[in-house]
């Protein structure tokens, strides 16, 4: 079981955009250099946070990404499943049907198969968890613990590189 | 994310070789048949189930598979961590330390990055419930609630198939 790498790439994205002020953008290009990324790589991740109504897409030459709503309002498992899919992970091919019993016929299986229900078990308790954990929570967490040189780091990069907006000046924002 | 399939295929072979009667064996080309699987392909899946000490593979023209233990001792977590491997599903590749934090280099980053952390207690929790669900509760559970049609093909391929063995006769019985 391997979640994609972009996984990473998006929680960190959301992390640092939450750190902007009201309004403002940062451009693919600058989160991906300061995760040492390229950007096409990036912006793939990023339009999926886009689809799922997590980040908004700012076009044009001064335009960028920001949080559509707040960092209280965004969990990990809201990332999760935009960037790798709301399918389970455990995805039951129904192989009990096959073989001997091919020949019993839909009445048979009135119920999912067993396996498939403690698979999902586990798999709700996962994303239970991931839904505990708000990107506030991991920011609050990462500017009070992690080393102040690197905190201090991310909050100078985004102050250099986020592009103020206003409304007025982006009649075309795209909210979806 | 996603689970390889050969995740279902590995809980219900050895779901269905806990109905084995003591020492008796079934072939992989059983198991195949039962679960309308190529052999080759089950081989690969039962062959990490017995490096896994889950199963054992007794070889010759009477052999095929048991289990190593009862089923009260292998739980979903042993099969899926068998299968799968053991690493987590979120890998960490501290884009964290690229960009600007580059130069700050490793005494700025003492502590595991907060984001994988947080993957990776929700990837306990996950782990957590499958170590709780053991073979012997899925088929307790197969055997008082499925479709007595389909317990009874189960029961009676079993039957049909078992390859009995006794120690004597396969001194050359591999246990890992």
């Amino acid at each position: 079981m391997k979640l994609g790498e972009g996984v990473e790439a998006a929680i960190h994205c959301t992390a640092t955009l939450a750190g902007l002020p009201d309004k403002a953008v940062l451009s693919a290009a600058s989160l991906a250099e300061y995760f040492g990324l390229s950007a096409s790589y990036l912006v793939k991740h990023l339009k999926a946070l886009v689809a799922q109504g997590i980040l908004v897409s700012v076009p044009g030459p001064n335009g960028g990404y920001r949080l559509k709503g707040t960092p209280e309002e965004i969990t990990l498992l809201d990332i999760v499943l935009a960037v790798e899919g709301r399918e389970p992970a455990f995805r039951c091919q129904e192989i009990r049907r096959n073989g001997p019993c091919a020949e019993l016929g839909d009445s048979a299986f009135p119920a999912p198969c067993g396996i498939n229900r403690a698979m999902l078990k586990a798999e709700q308790a996962y994303r239970a968890v991931l839904a505990e954990t708000r990107i506030s929570d991991l920011v609050r967490e990462f500017r009070a613990k992690d080393d102040p040189r690197v905190v201090e780091q991310g909050l100078s990069f985004v102050e250099r590189h986020q592009r103020p907006q206003s409304r007025v000046r982006n009649p075309e924002e795209q909210e979806t």
